[in-house]
């Protein structure tokens, strides 16, 4: 089968399809016939070989496609449609899948949809809800309102928790895209001080719950926007790593919870239990067209440099899919 | 009655003794003849006028008495024996308590050692378990296992959770004290690299929870002495409020959870639910007499300036009490 790896003897490390073995499941798993996988910062990470957490040769860490073979009592057949996190190996023609967290994709759905969910959505839900613990009629601020975890996270904190949502991006296209799917609140963070605008939309209580991206260069702006007794929720760092000075005495005060957490390196229990759990609340949402997915651009498989280069670029509106065709 | 105030207008903010009107108790609440209080580093902030949560003129968070007056539908009568956190107004001859926070004091402590409960083991319980989540068998890093907070977290997280107890001290007359307590590994922080250790200790995965009393010097080691998806409670900061340079990618790729919190500042309700849950846990504990309050020295209460100079000392062992006496 073909699989996108990478050149690591490149110093620009570029991407190659290569003919490799189509992997064996082992007991418990799937092996999925690929029809789309879907472009994740995490795989730009691995390419350039900082994160340490991923080996697998072939990049990738979502899927959508059909089930070729199910190996022991998996709950899956021959055929099955399924979407789901894999570990590593996305970006192939097939990958395995522990059945445990497969889900069988909704019937309206397209493949290139499917494989728009596992990542940004089991991401958005861990984040909101798991460790975020947003709670109905809450307020939530969520930067970079338009990527593909932002705007999975407007949905879920809209539908599923009738959350204030309040949505920070860098365009009055992108901001417009939120406000259709649901926030509350749209600022651009280019043009006005969004912890200002933040204070201005709580009554000066801040928010409940913050999904920061961006890191560093948010840090005190995320302390001035969070509400006493806040949960802020660290999950990006494209603002930076380090930040120059932090002053610990606000998080005392205000009692503020920080929790910084990445999907990808997470065990396989865990994966699968918020899949689960991710599945049972949002399924019927789906079912519905109520929530959804959101596609920006499609590439086929062979152009993954193009389809990386588009994400880098920034200009994206939710998911970056690969469109991998049957030989 | 007499209390002791903080002489606003004086440089030194030097204590007075004053006499004062005796405070009334509003429905719900107890008006408690005070025999024992408990000094607390909030105190000293409070008197420095730092911490603006605090507007009682009188000083004192916590104490142990008889109720001279139970007001409305207590559920305590006259001359019961109660412990309690207070709203301010605790160095004096009488204070108000909202009784769904008071606690019937075990037959077989005498006010001093009651006075020395609440404070310390209602943070300790708070941190440990509601905001720490330290379950059975897991491993927590308690700095300053000598002070107050220290001493009761050692025996509640060993009594309850039967974890590994690792804690840090400045002289091995406080670790063999802490040991003597129930803690497993013993750190002396001024000959020892504590994260070292504590990886030792920990077969290179580090500590599950930590208690963290000192905060900016302290923040490096104590990130390399967490564990993966460990919960980091920041509860003072003695060694400093400014971190420089914070690199945020630790946090996220060790997925830990950094929270800040003070007791003094939470709402009524809050600490009447902290001092029910506690209660219940502890209290057959200390009613045998298998976990005991660690009093380190008492003063009268109009020697309540000498016992600050003891507390920033530093060479205390435990809690230090004003003793109150019956006029």
């Amino acid at each position: 089968m073909l699989g996108v790896t990478v050149n690591r003897s490149d110093e620009r490390r570029s991407l190659e399809m290569k003919e490799v073995e189509i992997p064996r499941p082992a007991a418990g798993e799937l092996l999925i016939q690929v029809h789309a996988a879907a472009v994740n910062r995490t795989d730009i990470v691995n390419r350039q070989g900082k994160a340490g957490y991923m080996t697998h040769p072939i990049l990738g860490v979502e899927v959508a496609g059909t089930v070729a073979e199910a190996s022991g009592d998996t709950g899956f057949k021959a055929g099955d449609r399924v979407m789901g996190l894999v570990n590593g190996g996305g970006y192939a023609e097939y990958a395995v899948m522990p059945a445990d967290r497969a889900m069988k994709i909704p019937e309206s759905f397209t493949f290139a949809e499917a494989a728009a969910i596992p990542e940004v959505f089991l991401t958005a839900y861990q984040t909101l809800f798991w460790i975020g613990k947003l709670r109905e009629n809450e307020s939530v601020l969520i930067h970079a309102g338009a990527s593909g975890v932002g705007t999975a996270a407007i949905q879920l904190a809209k539908k599923l928790r009738n959350a204030k949502v309040i949505v920070t991006a860098g365009s009055r296209q992108k901001l417009d895209f939120c406000q259709k799917l649901g926030a509350d609140v749209l600022i651009n963070y280019k043009e006005q001080n969004f912890d200002e605008e933040v204070l201005k939309a709580t009554e000066g209580q801040g928010a409940d719950v913050i999904l920061d991206f961006v890191g560093a260069d948010y840090w005190t702006r995320n302390l001035n926007s969070i509400k006493k007794g806040g949960r802020w929720v660290l999950i990006g760092i494209l603002g930076g790593s380090t930040v120059e000075k932090v002053d610990l005495f606000p998080l005392m005060s205000k009692m503020i919870e920080v929790t910084g957490t990445l999907l990808t390196p997470r065990d396989d229990d865990y994966k699968a239990r918020l899949t689960r759990d991710f599945y049972q609340a949002v399924l019927p949402y789906f079912e519905k067209r109520e929530i959804l997915p959101v596609v920006d651009t499609s590439f086929p498989l062979e152009k993954a440099e193009e389809a990386h280069e588009h994400m880098l670029g920034n200009r994206n509106i939710g998911k970056i899919i690969l469109d991998v065709k049957t030989r």
